[in-house]
């Protein structure tokens, strides 16, 4: 399995201080659980996913997006499974207010989830460092997310086709509070009417799509060489809307991917002309898009034997489909008509 | 039952003009139904509604605005009763596909369901007349009113407290949409940092509640006046969780409203020195208010006997409780820490 991606691997230099820094954060919240947990949350390389999605980042700020992806994997696994894997109403009562609790402003409140809690901590650092509107874009980009969790949970026992199934990938990965994240983190700063226009908003959806189409496509490699039985994703969902084998569907997923890919760093080329902060934003969307490659094929969570994992899953220089018309898929096919 | 609210009435002069347009709009989409539900749009008196939020609009847009409540007023009715009312799942479903397709940009998108094909069509007029980053906080306002009815139907067998009830009011009434729709209206423009500042912010939620809580009052007024069975809102939440009187309840529900519209006009005062199109945007949020109260006395939705609805309810001079201090509820109490 092989996906094209010309973008050159960057990584901070400061990713190990940062880990180890989060550690000592996490222990303040008893590593939401119980000591034993600290062994799954270190294993998840947050801090290097932080540093391979920003490599330019301002230190300081770095240390919040990494407290904060190691939140989101403890977020994750709470909520993967148990009830709110399968309750829509009883995750959305609990995410629904999670999202107020980091719109509220003035003194940090104190709750008794410790999940709650950090939450609200990072929301309060982020918001003594950033702009009033960049830390609101923060908050409504983990409505976008929890409000698409609530609708993957919602469409559990629906046969989604690929339009819809993009639709709740768009935003169930958690893919804009990381694209978000990276404006805040960089210490730039991007003109409202830029960040929020057709091509901008393009760019980061396709990067919030690859990162979730790899991400994908690297559980399933993890799936076969672990013979684990297989996981709704793309590969499924194109198998059963097409009638097709799986060997065809990981190809036509990767084509899809590639097509995406190369919709992207085109967009990207013509966007040269805005504002210079806009300009390090697009390269930063960039970093997204390869960083999670790269932290996924050594982190643990995806890679359960690397060696394997590497052999099942490459970068190349050739797009298996550059085809540059939309692919006849509603919700994404704007991107290629703007 | 009388509140306060010293902000006096306004109208847009061209009220019966954009009714009257609207109507044909409505006709266009079969009025979402059969031509039996002209008249049930048509007594939402939404075109007053629109221009007594919006009495300084541009007269065209406004019509959008206009479009927009009839809408709102059908899409209401559609999810108030059914599987929408009581499926979590099913509403989720249905309202995250929704926001996806206001999202979208480029060509408009034709859809089957006639409710959804009208918001895409709005959507693309206000995209056609408004910057990008005002479209984007359109979208981002569906997303939270959305969000905040799924809210409601999953908390719809909990016994929620008064923060929690707030919590999900604050959204579950679109009124994020008519504040945002504001600014789009009126043809100015909030600078970003401005308006996501915490003042504006307050502000913003200040009258949302306010308008909200006068629904309440004004649904619980008409309930008495023709003996119906008593809904959810603030009064039924008071007098459960403080286990008082239906009386004692108005009394402290009245007293609430009445210190956040205190609260409002002080901070609204301590805004003056903003940017003058800050100013404007708080200036409407006053109409807001008061043109919600004004428009639900005389609208059919909740007078059904006019002259008892008005000996029911009515606007008064003076405060019920003027207390400077934040009245103890978690998600709002920041309103007064500011």
């Amino acid at each position: 399995m092989a996906v094209y991606c010309p973008i050159p691997p960057a990584i901070h230099p400061s990713a190990a201080a940062v880990e180890a820094a989060s550690m000592v954060w996490l222990a303040g919240y008893h590593y939401f659980g119980d000591d034993a947990r600290r062994h799954t949350l270190l294993a998840t390389k947050s801090a290097e996913f932080a540093a391979r999605v920003s490599p330019h980042a301002i230190t300081e700020r770095l240390q919040i997006a990494s407290d904060w992806d190691y939140w989101g994997f403890a977020f994750d696994d709470q909520t993967d499974g148990g009830l709110f894997a399968t309750d829509a109403a009883a995750f959305t009562t609990y995410a629904y207010r999670l999202v107020r609790l980091l719109e509220i402003r003035g003194p940090r409140l104190l709750d008794p989830d410790p999940l709650t809690s950090a939450v609200i901590d990072i929301s309060a650092r982020f918001a003594s460092c950033v702009s009033p509107a960049q830390h609101r874009r923060w908050v409504q980009a983990h409505r976008a997310w929890l409000f698409g969790v609530a609708a993957q949970v919602s469409a559990r026992d629906l046969d989604l086709d690929l339009d819809e199934y993009l639709t709740i990938r768009l935003n169930n990965g958690g893919g804009e509070v990381v694209t978000v994240t990276c404006e805040l983190v960089g210490g730039y700063s991007v003109p409202a009417d830029d960040y929020d226009s057709p091509v901008v908003q393009a760019l980061t959806e396709m990067s919030r799509v690859l990162g979730c189409l790899d991400n994908d496509l690297l559980s399933y490699a993890k799936t076969v060489v672990l013979q684990e039985k297989n996981q709704q994703n793309i590969i499924g969902i194109i198998a059963k809307q097409d009638h097709c084998s799986v060997h065809t569907a990981v190809t036509k997923a990767i084509c899809l991917r590639d097509r995406i890919m190369c919709r992207f760093l085109e967009l990207s080329t013509q966007s040269r002309r805005l504002d210079a902060d806009t300009g390090r934003y697009i390269q930063d969307l960039g970093h997204v898009v390869r960083g999670n490659i790269d932290w996924a094929l050594t982190a643990p969570r995806y890679a359960a034997q690397e060696q394997m994992q590497a052999s099942a899953f490459s970068i190349v220089d050739t797009p298996a489909d550059c085809s540059r018309h939309s692919p006849g898929i509603p919700s994404i096919d704007w991107w290629w008509n703007i």
